[in-house]
């Protein structure tokens, strides 16, 4: 609605922001990354769908190939991954029009002191060391963090999928 | 089972390990730290329950209070948390007895290349800079990442609970 949009990654009217960084304390290390249909922010979905986006792929870094061994019991998991592009110091934001700021931490936006985004896909098949999976809403080339069995599927492990091995 | 049970840290029988480290990739900051009842990891149940689990306290930093504004609209909360006392370096774990090792990706197990937690809690009070919420799992102290709007709760943005504000 604004007749002068901001650049991307500029404040909007009414955002405000932390006065200094904070201070690192953990580092990540990146286990792979997501390739998926989106190759600009605009084209982000708002949120994946699991069953009906697109297919996207992750890969994984061949290193980490065993730690993907019994994945395929799950119908479902979740992916962590970092925000590459997402500044870090907006405490309130303005999601659509300026002026309704809402705090950082009540919306799902990517900017945030940890841009990390986390997704829950459905899982449709794997190779030794990719994923194909859908309902992913990240740009292509999003770095990977992590990957865990949904917690809906984890929660009745003694009782796998038939066939999907004991 | 096991007669000479290892250290919770050392690799159990059947394990495997990551040959050299990853490299560093990007920095976390700590935006809080969460108050929990379990002040071991015997303790820590092996997943959070949102509805009659113990009332536990996020504490976020001071000078993040504002980027809680409107988070009280939201029954269920994300939140991420670094499982500080995590190793990161097994591929494949065993979860219970020796031998029956499956892949860290496969697990929801702290121990992973990035020992970051996720949990769905309910939310159920907060003041100025604390949140009051029920379903987690982790260990008192551990340091807090980033606070979302659930999933389900964020999907219908447009229909705030009543008397939750505009």
């Amino acid at each position: 609605m604004s007749q002068t949009p901001a650049p991307s990654d500029a404040p909007r009217p009414g955002e405000t922001l932390l006065e200094k960084p904070l201070p690192a304390a953990a580092e990540l290390v990146f286990i792979g990354h997501i390739e998926t249909p989106f190759t600009t922010r605009a084209l982000c979905p708002r949120q994946g769908d699991p069953e009906n986006g697109p297919d996207c792929t992750v890969h994984l870094l061949p290193e980490l190939a065993s730690a993907l061994r019994e994945i395929e019991r799950f119908d479902h998991i979740e992916l962590l991954y970092w925000l590459h592009h997402a500044r870090r110091d907006l405490l309130t934001q303005s999601p659509k029009s300026p002026g309704a700021t809402r705090g950082t931490f009540s919306l799902r936006s990517p900017v945030r002191p940890n841009p990390i985004g986390t997704a829950i896909v459905r899982l449709r098949g794997r190779t030794e060391t990719t994923l194909s999976v859908r309902g992913l809403d990240c740009l292509n080339g999003t770095p990977l963090l992590d990957i865990k069995p949904s917690r809906c599927d984890y929660a009745p492990l003694a009782k796998p999928k038939p066939g999907a091995g004991t």
